[in-house]
């Protein structure tokens, strides 16, 4: 997958006819395209009627843009079931928790623990392994098409008896589940699990736990799906498999791509929102560091539905995204669509050429970008991206556990968001690190936001600290069990002693005119906080509540840890006072772990280190169109012009970017 | 019909007992209404057991009401079919798109498919036409009541099954439905027409095709529905049959109509939206224009129901609403209702006399416009209603396209609202004219928003163009086929070469930055836009775009055609400075197509031009309490007061009119 | 019950073991705790299989805790029935208007009105009422928990059943019913009991009578559960019976009461909210007059679920709570809840001890409370809350109306806590009296925003105003008739003649420019409105309207009657004007009507006048923790700190509090 840099679109040939499919192959050549990804919506192609299958097309499909030099990544097409399938059969089909039961006619409406949807699910994709597998050109696969995008929890009979397999293979006996989820709160006991519901409709709310263990369950059961549909595939072809992705849907990410061999996400994250989209290549990079991962949608432009539809990316937008994507970690850059659909529900989403065969908006685009792409790719190729010395852990699971305790509708997103972007704007070089990610070679080390902390989790970021590294650890994180009900022994359970505090409170903070004080600075304190008092001998306080309901009690503590330290951050500053706060949180820890993977970069403009042989690569992008500057620490050579630069200001321009080897 | 103005009621005497009835006919002489509209819902009055139907008492109701004086208009009762109609009998209830099963306690919640349903109707209908269609006094049937006014489409078995029939007969066979939808898509393709869902929830969207004819499948039965219905009045009475119909209720009213004798609607705008009160009166004057619309239900002073209430007319309001719509074509100006409800859901509407029969608050006003009617009604009975030179095409059609993709919520009644509010408020006459409506005698046409253009009704306007006339279309019209699904040949189909222009793109314009230049103007553009570009020989560009994605393209083009022209209109010019801008473009169109029927009417007051033997006659009425002004283009003579009025400035009072005979 | 006041908390031993149980009694003793409240949740403790019930635990618990000198609560525990109960019995279920059916998990799910519950549930009563009813220790019984607090009206099989039998034994026979909800409108006519639907999904709206009736029927049969509950305790306890209700809940209050002994109820508002929190006071103590009412819940920091929280009182507020229930009349003060939840759905909620048994944050704030209840106790026995001189008319039942005509989405309890905070700011003291209330000893009778009033209640106003009263009627009251209909008499009905005016029209107010001027101010005028012209030598006009649709007309008229008056207020004054008018006529009425029972208090701080043997004892406390003053009119004596205290002003700290024998 490494001897080049993928440049990709996502084709539909079974929808078109031969001209048009002549057309594009050579419209592809021109605007360098050099990998399609099809096949994601074509088992009713495949398979017309039950049990009639016809792969040939595709086989030929492939084989044609192998002569025309473009690779193939081919999905399996289980994300839309042929209507033949459920046609009379809702017992197949997935029921929302509102009881509305998903129809034929859109797409993800099967529930896919359904066993024959199983069988048929198998027989397909076998049979494509079978007779594509081995293909030229065919360079990866990709499982179904972004699973639980649409749908989160289904609550049909299939579900249901397996969700009382799951719990019974998790708690052994009945007796142990109620003990675990305290069910005798509100006269809950079971008396078997068969009587353990489904989160459905209830006068007022569910216990905690069912309602986060059956979310678990779920991402559980699509992450087996998977597993399932990837083991079928490589009895056939040793093209390596992943699957389109992305935070933004109800799966366990880290989970789900376990017995995958590569990471791949989708993102249509408008310019406004373009931290998200760096985001996204941090986190990727780090589900499956072992190879690149690929970006297998994004927009030439602008999403679009029948519902609605995006803001058109600015002039060079897209340059920005494919070279700060590259550089970050990239091995696959791809728009969804090529052509635009002539029916269905998208016609209004951007592609690069209309539905009547002519250039779209953003052809031209599409064109600069895969110039840039040439121009950096042997660079890139000679290099890998630099691991940073930050680290933030991501957590889809923990997304679990907000969602059925969101306190005031907290969103994990858009916290993690806020508190990666601050990092980002720093101009620090970070990870995003899945919950299981190895913490070697790391300084500094965030968990925000963590409700549940496992003890596989503490235990490595305990080893971690005790190598030298720092550990942060919150706001709003280990206050809870596995099981998502609260610890007897202490706020944070044991925690708390390794941090050398108590926790004398939990309270929200909101309107309490609380006050924090930190770093000579002072913020207003927000969220479900804990206060701390430092344990005899233990902890130094480094931020102080100095006013609200607790004043004199720490939000911030510091202890020390073997080599390193164990700072616990119990509430979030919030503001703009909070913001330099936190601002100055970071620099001090950053400091303190002498984490120097980072710059002065303007905001707006991105820096993505990478090494190689020959040394280090920074590759500068300005993603904000007002162009921007970094002070380089030492001087170093433009590769792509050749010339020399001197340690000191380097800028780019507009949208520019720049590949300096240091 | 034609020898009077009606003034009319709604009454409901199978509600109250002798006494009151007596005194509603002493009360509705005294307040000068000489039309009644009664029976819409009184099934279980009539036929209280299943097949006990007595009709006596309202033909006496008609012959009380005759002897004083007072005509009939009778409704068909079947909007609120009795509770043994449906006790025990889900299967001939609506079933909304969220499953909910519509039940007996309002109205409209039978099937008006349901074959039982129209069995049923049948009978009360024949019954009512036998026994009253020959009475003196019974001047006009009403069909129903506000068709699909609560309801959109419904998801019963019933209409399940004559989908599937609908279907096949549109496509033949399968595959030809698989290839006008595209169904490729997602792999959605049917194998049998049974198998066609309705279009209920599904994880995302539905197919746009199968979406937008369900619509317009239920808009063809509803109209079935209502000629089934008229034709069995017809083999009975000789009065001519409407329907309560609306802008805003679920059918196509063209379609609707055609099998009817005479339009008529209801209106309930509230002052603040006068401009919607004077677009029912240009549309509804087109829907059967040879002969008066009649308006059928408006409030005496404010609506309401248990939910809610409006807010009163101001004083004399009322009467510019009567004169005005009068002097615009109305035959009948009826209020909802005589008497205030005792009971049941709308106790709380605006009526004439209150429940306990003594006089509401909008009484006084009731008599203010009757008094006013009768002074202009010599002069309009002597006169007609004149043409516009003006046509916007109204489709209630392509409000099914734009429920299915409203792009950023867009509504087909408030753009084209506004749209409207623009050319009356230039004072220039109008007419709101339906898809299928005539062409000959306008001078100028516009097209704005609509989705489809059938090929008749290119053609048409192709022929309109020929004949000298100028046909401006857009924004948004044209880009989608009937199948609603995207043209292949170019973004808007053949019309492109017939209107000398290529469409470069077709995207998004909010958030881009467009700015367009026409007429010496230049304003922000928005919505989903084509972009042009000449063909060579082609259409001249009259606005072009000079900032955002596409500068130097063109928004706007114009291309001789026979003897008139096309011009090509692909965005909407927004805010204050699109709202000059649109200004100029109409006034520079209506100049060059030699529009006359117009004037310098201050906004908020209308002139209404009508012709008769005699000559020109003006009707000029102040909607908005402020009074106006216009210039008069000769003198003439105020047939009111018998006064001549010079040439120049004509003055009206506050809620005041005139009738100039020029 | 009188000898002490009570100070309790919530406490759940059946969800923790022996060591944190012992744990809670010693705290219990250091924090002042002397009631426990407990068993509302215990029905799967007690039978955990059906038919094995097990009461011993929970009498060992209130020995013990009588050990500890703390007495208890016990509550039967209905709201939460175990699984075995409704497993596989969907029938059991509550189903909701939208038809969702309530399942298992939460609380609140079963139908009280269902046969097998009934049973059930008399049986697990009876057991605990034998086991434990004659246990020293056990003072009180509280019944279910929070009836209806989270479900409104049930639309399940047994409820249609017993819906149409009411209706039945309402009506006697199905003509009556239809006469009486004048069904004829739109057709509704019923032939048989059985046909009349549950309010459940229509197109439109439902029949006002038919919505209205549901609900009343449905808090009938919800006071039947309680009265046959209380029945069952009766036999076997002398403990006296109350249950934990609130006016958010979907009962009647005054009704589910007549059958119990004491009343109670739970409130979670805000210190923002805190005319909410003493209007509960003056409302309850007038439920049970002949008895001190129990507040069984309120928070001791905030609330709070999965969902969400609220905001931590301020320090020292809590204290001010108590000392202002106590001297309002409770007999009881008690926390939810004693020990945080370890799981289920509130874990968030404010405790007095965390999971993990260590003090929470209101700890300190419960140990100060306790300490002013021990200051004030003797104070507080020795006498009884006096009874205002002003009552306002409380009505669960116009809930009922409002929630079906709602105008423009009123809600009771914002426009009658609206209504009540302007008396309370005045300085009046005031009852909120339950439409059943006597009305002797009273001076002055508002009756505000009640739709329907009774023949009963108007003749008991009626005497109240013989005897010397003034009664204030309006805005929004006596409009509809019991079976939510109009009079067909008159607006207002019989009333109108008594109070000396005829109804000229009602309509609604808002947006028409209307002002009313009166006591020399004059404001905005809003809502469905009656406006008055007095009868020929009948009432005086006090208030009139001066712009609008009705100039000329009144709004607010006066009438002697006997040695009293009869005030009609047919508008609700708005806006900041419209408060100082309504002050200004608050202050007029009550001057005129001789009340002597108020103060000049400063707003944020309450008076609480109560009497005893020795004389008239304030309690005056600060609640916005500004302090506050009042001038007491004569000299007397700090009971508390046993100084003399002169006439004139005397001051009150920040939440602080004073009892003044004067």
């Amino acid at each position: 997958m490494n001897h080049k840099l993928y440049y990709g679109a996502a084709w539909y040939p079974e929808l078109w006819g031969e001209a048009e499919r002549k057309h594009d192959l050579q419209l592809m050549k021109e605007t360098g395209i050099n990998l399609v990804r099809m096949g994601e919506f074509i088992w009713s192609e495949l398979e017309p009627e039950e049990g009639s299958i016809d792969i040939r097309p595709f086989a030929e499909q492939i084989r044609q843009l192998h002569a025309y030099g473009i690779d193939t990544i081919m999905c399996t097409p289980t994300a839309t079931p042929p209507v033949w399938l459920t046609h009379g059969h809702p017992e197949r089909l997935i029921i929302r928790a509102d009881g509305a039961v998903m129809g034929h006619g859109s797409r993800q409406h099967v529930c896919t623990n359904h066993p024959y949807f199983r069988q048929r699910a198998a027989i397909i994709t076998e049979q494509l392994a079978k007779e594509l597998g081995q293909l030229p050109g065919l360079v990866a696969w990709q499982l179904d098409n972004e699973l639980k995008a649409h749908v989160s929890e289904c609550m049909c009979g299939t579900c249901k008896s397996l969700w009382h397999e799951w719990l019974e293979s998790r708690y052994g006996n009945i007796g142990k589940l109620n003990e675990a989820w305290g069910t005798g709160v509100w006269s809950q006991t079971y008396q078997q699990f068969v009587q353990v519901p489904q989160p459905v409709a209830t006068p007022f709310l569910h216990n905690s736990s069912l309602v986060t263990l059956y979310r678990l369950f779920q991402m559980e059961t699509t992450a087996g799906f998977a597993a399932e549909q990837a083991a079928i595939l490589r009895r056939y072809s040793p093209a390596p498999i992943t699957h389109n992705s992305s935070v933004a849907f109800h799966v366990d990410n880290e989970q789900l791509f376990r017995e995958l061999d590569f990471a791949s996400y989708d993102t249509y994250a408008s310019q406004a929102n373009k931290h998200a989209y760096l985001l996204n290549c941090d986190l990727w990079r780090n589900i499956k560091p072992e190879r690149d991962f690929w970006l297998l949608e994004t927009s030439p432009a602008y999403a679009g539905s029948l519902m609605s539809y995006g803001e058109p990316h600015p002039d060079g937008y897209l340059t920005a995204e494919a070279v700060s994507a590259y550089a970050l970690g990239a091995g696959a850059f791809c728009y969804w669509l090529w052509r635009q659909q002539r029916t269905g529900s998208e016609q209004t989403h951007s592609s690069i050429i209309s539905a009547w065969g002519k250039p779209a908006l953003g052809y031209d685009n599409v064109r600069e970008a895969s110039a840039a792409r040439l121009l950096i790719e042997p660079h890139l190729l000679a290099t890998r991206p630099a691991q940073a010395e930050v680290a933030i852990t991501y957590s889809d699971r923990t997304k679990a556990y907000l969602a059925t305790e969101p306190h005031r509708k907290l969103s994990y997103r858009s916290l993690l968001g806020d508190f990666y972007k601050r990092i980002l704007d720093m101009g620090i070089h970070r990870d995003l690190l899945p919950e299981g990610g190895e913490l070697s070679g790391y300084k500094l080390l965030f968990t925000p936001f963590v409700h549940y902390l496992s003890p596989e989790y503490i235990q490595k970021a305990l080893s971690f600290a005790e190598a030298g590294g720092i550990w942060i650890a919150g706001p709003l994180s280990g206050g809870r069990t596995a099981d998502h009900t609260l610890h007897t022994d202490a706020a944070l359970g044991g925690l708390e002693r390794i941090a050398g505090v108590i926790t004398r409170y939990v309270y929200p903070m909101e309107g309490t005119g609380s006050i924090g004080e930190a770093f000579g600075l002072s913020a207003p304190l927000s969220l479900w906080s804990a206060v701390f008092e430092p344990l005899p001998g233990g902890a130094t306080v480094t931020g102080r509540i100095t006013a609200g309901r607790t004043p004199g009690l720490a939000f911030l503590t510091e202890q020390p840890y073997g080599r390193g330290a164990i700072v616990m951050l119990g509430s979030l500053p919030s503001g703009e006072a909070g913001d330099k706060l936190l601002c100055a949180l970071i620099d001090h820890y950053a400091a303190r772990a002498g984490v120097t993977l980072r710059s002065d970069v303007t905001q707006g403009t991105v820096v993505c280190p990478r090494h190689g042989a020959s040394g280090e690569l920074w590759t500068i992008v300005n993603m904000d169109g007002l162009g921007g500057s970094v002070t380089l620490p030492r001087g170093g050579q433009d590769v792509l012009s050749g010339e020399h630069v001197p340690a000191g200001p380097l800028t780019v321009g507009a949208y520019g970017y720049r590949l300096i080897a240091l």
